[in-house]
């Protein structure tokens, strides 16, 4: 077992890493930016490297100065939590070459997996559903017809030059797809010059599901079961919960062998996400595949009592894992807490935190690396915290999700607490009636005066 | 279900309530003394009403001020907590003839198993093993060896005057009885100028393991698994743990079948503990039952995902229980964080927090009702936080645990935080091998400057 690890991030998720370093009897050593001299991961961990200043680029992006600090510390390996480095195949070969074991995938599987068309195609080798297309530009109409046909409809024709909307047209029953076809190449010439088309399957009422998976060196893998990631603004998630309230279970038992398959395909070694587009019909196409540890990762460690990161290091370590897949017991809800204002569309709120008073009792898990007296730096991503209930039905997690975001103080800043106490009482989010498209439509309420 | 909920308790365990009453849907009141005005408890209640001053029998011990306080508010239930009225028949009897619920046992239950002469001579009708012993004044040499023989050795024979130990003698053979009888009586005899003796059998390496049950108004009970709390000073309880490291399957088997069948036998209705001495044989004896919600009540809601708020809540409003007897499948751990100065004898220290940190992350629950800013009052029991940690070992959850004391902060007053970070690195603790006579030999270690 490894005896000091590097943790190559900041904020929440190297202080998550420092605990289960702990708990296993491993020595830490955190870096940080002179911004975050003050948040609770440089105070936790055994050992704290300063590695430069803002902007990241410049710190905890500098491959030179975390090698650096690993070299002086003796660390043996280097986790980098997520975003940053974690998916950065040269720093993965970096540490190979300096003999510092990367927490994470190899240089080639982050590659393979990195760009999205050949993890496509990658995936569809292996067998895992992808959306079905034309994968290239259509010679003829006849030729669309046969393909719309065999992917079956609703079809989204496309121009390839075209953008924000102009070329564009979804085709929802066979005998209309002659019209769409004439006015969406007359439509991409007028604006583009250019009436090249492609097709691709439509994707109806869109659900992000995706599926925890961990491969060890054996190329054996298991999965832990669903993540529903739906709700979500500007591509960023704000909300995740586990058992997806969408998800049945066949269609659990038939994405996971998939995502085992998808995994073992490849050979994946550590804890992975593949990331599904399930559309209303409960069909399911591979989007992406996270080669690393996800920020909604709680929930699924506490629907099946697992601790994920120590999952990543034993299998780093080279311990194989049981195999075994997983379905939750349990139904968990993660709120992603920002310090963003919700009644000003989201800007974000740095600062000093004058009072923080973090909720508690049964059900409820904090993680977070801010504190009472802590001033939240403007360089960086702005979640400060994630809260997560746990219950056994979805109503009881939401119920407990309420009343805990009913306790949690946090004064100085704003934060997007609001937000989440006003999802939680949506409609269509207590019925589980949630897309991609949810925040589309989705509008804050005035705050109530005391 | 009942619509508003009064709790008459204060600190931690009336917020417990409190919490479960919200996710439930239910309105609660929280009653307070003039010396609780700023507890949590009190902020975090729909309707908050004032009983009285310090001390206790002023105010939360004052039973016609609870219930006015229920009556103005509309309550139709009543909570008792533990300790103050949680188990006063005469309480129990005024709730029932105010048409008040009191979520707790009936007067004639409490009157029943809180004597504990008649919850013995019960619980032998029900067939729950006792502590053998001679029932009244010893007769003869005889009668006492023929006792001893059938109960057998070790025993103990004790003077019915005595105290201090005087008069007292435990045999470990039966060749010695005839010596300690003679020299017991003469040690009595010329201490208490009485001889009168009484035999019992001698609990060897005693444990405290209890068995929580739960019962519903249909005569069904079913047991929710073990608690160890034999970790105990002056016999309160500093830290408890399920399952027992000494337990075994058998055991619990047992153990959960008695406490069962002491339950449906009394026809017991609602959350209770049946708490036994466990000898180093693994034979066990009842020791006494508690109609009530003890403290120790999180670990073991941690083990098997109940909220046993809820269940009291549900039986009282006549909602049937499974009847699923439950083992537990993690393991986990609290630790009464109280303010006391363990390197001073546990000398109370209450006063002012200046700052509080609450510790987080996977496994780690807090139950709480005191901040940073909080003045403890003097008038009350020191207990102001219970730290639980949960995972799939006991080792796990050590660890676990010492990393979350590690990350506790409470400034301004003394807390026992020290006293459980020593107790996690004590080998005996480690090896789970203590008694209920642990802390007789347990001396805190100076504590290391920094």
């Amino acid at each position: 077992m490894f005896k000091k690890i590097l943790i190559a991030n900041r904020g929440e998720i190297a202080l998550r890493v420092i605990r289960t370093c702990k708990e296993m009897g491993i020595k830490t050593v955190a870096v940080y930016s002179t911004a975050d001299a003050e948040s609770l991961h440089v105070k936790f961990a055994d050992e704290a490297v300063c590695i430069g200043p803002p902007p990241s680029s410049e710190s905890y992006l500098k491959m030179s100065n975390i090698i650096a600090a690993a070299e002086i510390t003796n660390a043996d390996a280097i986790h980098p939590g997520y975003g940053f480095l974690s998916e950065n195949a040269k720093f993965s070969k970096i540490c190979e070459e300096h003999n510092i074991k990367f927490i994470g995938a190899s240089p080639e599987m982050i590659e393979k997996m990195g760009d999205k068309a050949s993890a496509k195609s990658t995936m569809k080798k292996a067998g895992v559903p992808c959306v079905p297309g034309s994968e290239g530009i259509l010679e003829s109409f006849e030729q669309t017809e046969k393909l719309a046909a065999e992917m079956g409809f609703p079809v989204m024709l496309k121009a390839t030059a075209g953008g924000g909307g102009k070329g564009m047209r979804a085709v929802w029953k066979p005998e209309n797809l002659r019209n769409a076809w004439d006015s969406a190449r007359q439509e991409a010439k007028a604006s583009f010059g250019n009436d090249a088309m492609y097709l691709e399957k439509l994707i109806e009422e869109p659900r992000h599901i995706e599926i925890q998976i961990v491969g060890d060196s054996s190329g054996k893998a298991c999965h832990l079961s669903e993540r529903d990631c739906s709700i979500q603004r500007r591509h960023q998630k704000l909300t995740e919960e586990t058992p997806s309230p969408f998800m049945t279970d066949e269609l659990r038992e038939e994405m996971g062998l998939s995502a085992v398959k998808a995994a073992e395909f490849i050979k994946y070694e550590g804890a992975g996400t593949i990331e599904f587009l399930v559309d209303k019909h409960r069909n399911f196409y591979f989007m992406e595949m996270n080669t690393r540890i996800q920020v909604e990762h709680p929930i699924t460690e506490q629907v099946i009592d697992f601790d994920l990161i120590r999952e990543q290091i034993m299998v780093a370590a080279g311990i194989p894992i049981s195999g075994k897949n997983y379905t939750p017991k349990l139904h968990s809800i993660e709120c992603r807490i920002n310090a963003e204002d919700p009644f000003n569309d989201f800007r974000p709120s740095p600062g000093k935190i004058t009072t923080l008073h973090a909720p508690g009792g049964h059900g409820v898990r904090l993680d977070t690396h801010v504190y009472s007296g802590y001033t939240i730096p403007p360089n960086y991503d702005s979640m400060i915290a994630k809260l997560i209930t746990t219950a056994q039905t979805r109503e009881e997690a939401i119920n407990k999700m309420k009343r805990a975001l009913d306790e949690f103080v946090i004064e100085g800043i704003k934060t997007t607490i609001p937000f989440h106490r006003q999802l939680m009482d949506h409609p269509d989010y207590l019925a589980g009636n949630y897309t991609t498209k949810f925040m589309e439509s989705f509008k804050m309420e005035a705050p109530v005066e005391d």
